[in-house]
């Protein structure tokens, strides 16, 4: 009883010292702390997201490739500089939205999602005339014919990446195809596109585990342009300019048994090696110290008798992408949390989540009020649900330092 | 091929006629319609939501409950309205950034996210001077004990709804268990708060199948609280005055057998209603044609061989809710498609969606840059990854009427 006097006492006492700040200055430009920022927040620790940046520039440049890392997982300037060393300004975006956003400070952008005779041209069209180089993409003839005509009709010249399958059989052209080289030659032949280069994504090594598999798919991935490239060179006389490939778990993994000197790949562009998430701990990516960011949640309620307690983080904060875990089994979480890796997030409704555990919880520890940190199972699809990214200095430091704000929309 | 050709050449002359439309006026002003808006969009049915708004309200009066809609399905002013009638000016909110959004139009809030003593409790401060009536919520004597004490610091008086638990074991007072009895009398006898009443949200409702089930988790919720309510009654001689219960699914189903003259519910809180969504057709809430909206997305690239096709609405525009279904059986899909209920929403990375079906997919139908509409899987979710919905008179009318722009954030 007294211990709980304690506490109510403490909490009181803490409160009245950040309503004392507050009489003191604006409340807006009070320094505020991982401890009195609101949650749920979404926090990105600056020396590992600029440690996670370094290391693939420097890849980069031992397996002299040119880095154009894409920015769709945080969507923020700040991030983008960080991942083109400030000096490179070309990216790949995932949105048109993006792209408008980004055009200020970048000179190179490829919009790498194929597009279709809609609205979407006229933008690309003021992009094309905004930024120095501005790429959009292609799988097929029919969007070529459309994206040509269009062109046309307005007097410009789009420049145009090609995506090549590689095995996800999301979108991309199938290199192994007959038409596939008469689509190629077309476009080197229109006066209204300049072929920009081969474009490929391995999406499917999100399903691998560990590195050796990640390597195949890498293989796979880096012979897919790189062969393609190869018979373009043979068939149409044609040197591809840029071969790229990319994905954070080929990136991350990849060296020089995936992309030897026989290969044709010249370029990279991984994105969500930025923050990193929980996913590609499981897959193999990366370590759970390498994960940049994440969300800070409070208890809200605790119900022991059901050995589970309520967060106010839900779907909104978190997304209801459940990683590379199966929901059916006892590992199932919706992120890992930083402070217990026996806790799972088992539910999300839309602001609350729901957190148990096959041992018996210490509610001494996790009582109400008590923050949690939880390492989202896909960084890509948390991040966008945020406002605004909190950026502590480095994992030691309390202190919220700066707010990066990503774009959104498409 | 004159067909193929002819295709082209019609798209061709869509986008000319677009262009002169351009030419002729400044873009934003055009009179956008279905056809020539940018996918991925987020479509309301105004003719749907309002016979949905007028349903729940009609239903309100006639079982002599007093209405006061959620309004986090939509986060917005129009949508709060149309709940209302425009004329009571009662709403229940999930965020405190909601809670400020509506606070302009609307002069009684419930806030029914039990509050922990965090940053949130100064907002609240903000809210109850600004707002005639707004309510906070507690389901625990730690968290009162932390209220009451900023209360006594700020000296304010907070308004306090008691959650109670009717089943869904998230959030919520046990109200079997002993200390509850005792919870409500410190706060009847509390100078710093005034009890608001009793508020339930059977969110186990959502596992229902058919109105059988959803009725008995119905009766289960009211006579949770209103048992409740008696027990106060009885032992501490105080009339609650509001005893509230409100979830979709059982305010869509419920009825004279649900919501008795014995029984003390008095007002319901339903939210997703005004949307509904793929999710509470399963559970037995709603028929597909209730549906008030959907998302607009556009086939980027058909692969016939695999016998799918991708579309430009991803993880970012349908979120990764799998609703009710099973991940693993053949009616598993990330939404349902207005178009052709075989068509599957199988897999989704972050803005690309991949549609297969049992049935070989008719790819002159099925063609890129062919549109298609999908209900969400949880359109809760969906319509939070949007920055504005664009509202159409009735699903007869290709003509966007306006755009809602929701609230965001917490």
């Amino acid at each position: 009883m007294i211990k709980k006097q304690k506490k109510i006492l403490s909490s009181g006492l803490h409160l009245l010292k950040l309503n004392q700040k507050r009489q003191m200055k604006n409340y807006s430009t009070i320094i505020q702390t991982l401890e009195d920022i609101r949650t749920p927040a979404f926090i990105v620790d600056l020396e590992k997201v600029t440690n996670n940046c370094n290391r693939m520039i420097e890849k980069s440049k031992k397996f002299n490739l040119s880095l154009r890392p894409h920015v769709k997982t945080h969507k923020t300037i700040q991030g983008a500089l960080l991942q083109t060393n400030n000096i490179d300004k070309k990216i790949v975006v995932s949105t048109l939205s993006e792209a408008n956003f980004f055009s200020e400070q970048f000179n190179d952008i490829h919009y790498a999602v194929p597009i279709t005779s809609n609205e979407k041209l006229y933008q690309v069209l003021d992009l094309t005339k905004k930024v120095e180089k501005f790429h959009i993409e292609v799988d097929n003839e029919h969007a070529f014919k459309l994206i040509e005509n269009f062109a046309k009709l307005n007097n410009v010249k789009f420049n145009l990446f090609v995506q090549v399958d590689s095995g996800q059989h999301r979108v991309g052209l199938d290199p192994n195809d007959e038409s596939s080289i008469s689509l190629i030659k077309q476009i080197i032949n229109s006066p209204f596109v300049s072929f920009s280069g081969l474009y490929t994504h391995a999406g499917h090594s999100y399903s691998c585990k560990g590195e050796d598999e990640i390597r195949n798919i890498a293989k796979q991935e880096a012979n897919a342009v790189s062969n393609f490239a190869n018979q373009i060179k043979e068939k149409l006389g044609y040197k591809v300019k840029t071969v790229a490939v990319g994905s954070t778990p080929t990136c991350s993994i990849g060296d020089e048994r995936v992309w030897s000197n026989s290969s044709l790949v010249n370029e990279i562009h991984p994105g969500n090696y930025v923050f990193y998430d929980y996913m590609q701990t499981k897959i193999g990516s990366c370590t759970l110290d390498d994960c940049s960011s994440y969300v800070l949640s409070t208890i809200i309620g605790v119900k022991p008798k059901l050995n589970q307690f309520t967060i106010d983080a839900g779907a909104l904060s978190l997304s209801k992408d459940i990683g590379v875990s199966d929901n059916n089994n006892n590992e199932f979480s919706y992120g890992y949390i930083m402070e217990d890796d026996k806790l799972k997030i088992t539910g999300l409704t839309q602001e609350i989540g729901i957190v148990s555990s096959s041992q018996p919880i210490d509610f001494e520890k996790f009582n109400i009020g008590k923050r949690i940190r939880i390492i989202p199972n896909h960084s890509c699809l948390s991040a966008a649900l945020f406002e605004e990214y909190q950026i502590i200095n480095n994992s030691k430091e309390n202190t919220i330092i700066d707010q990066w704000k990503p774009n959104r929309g498409w």
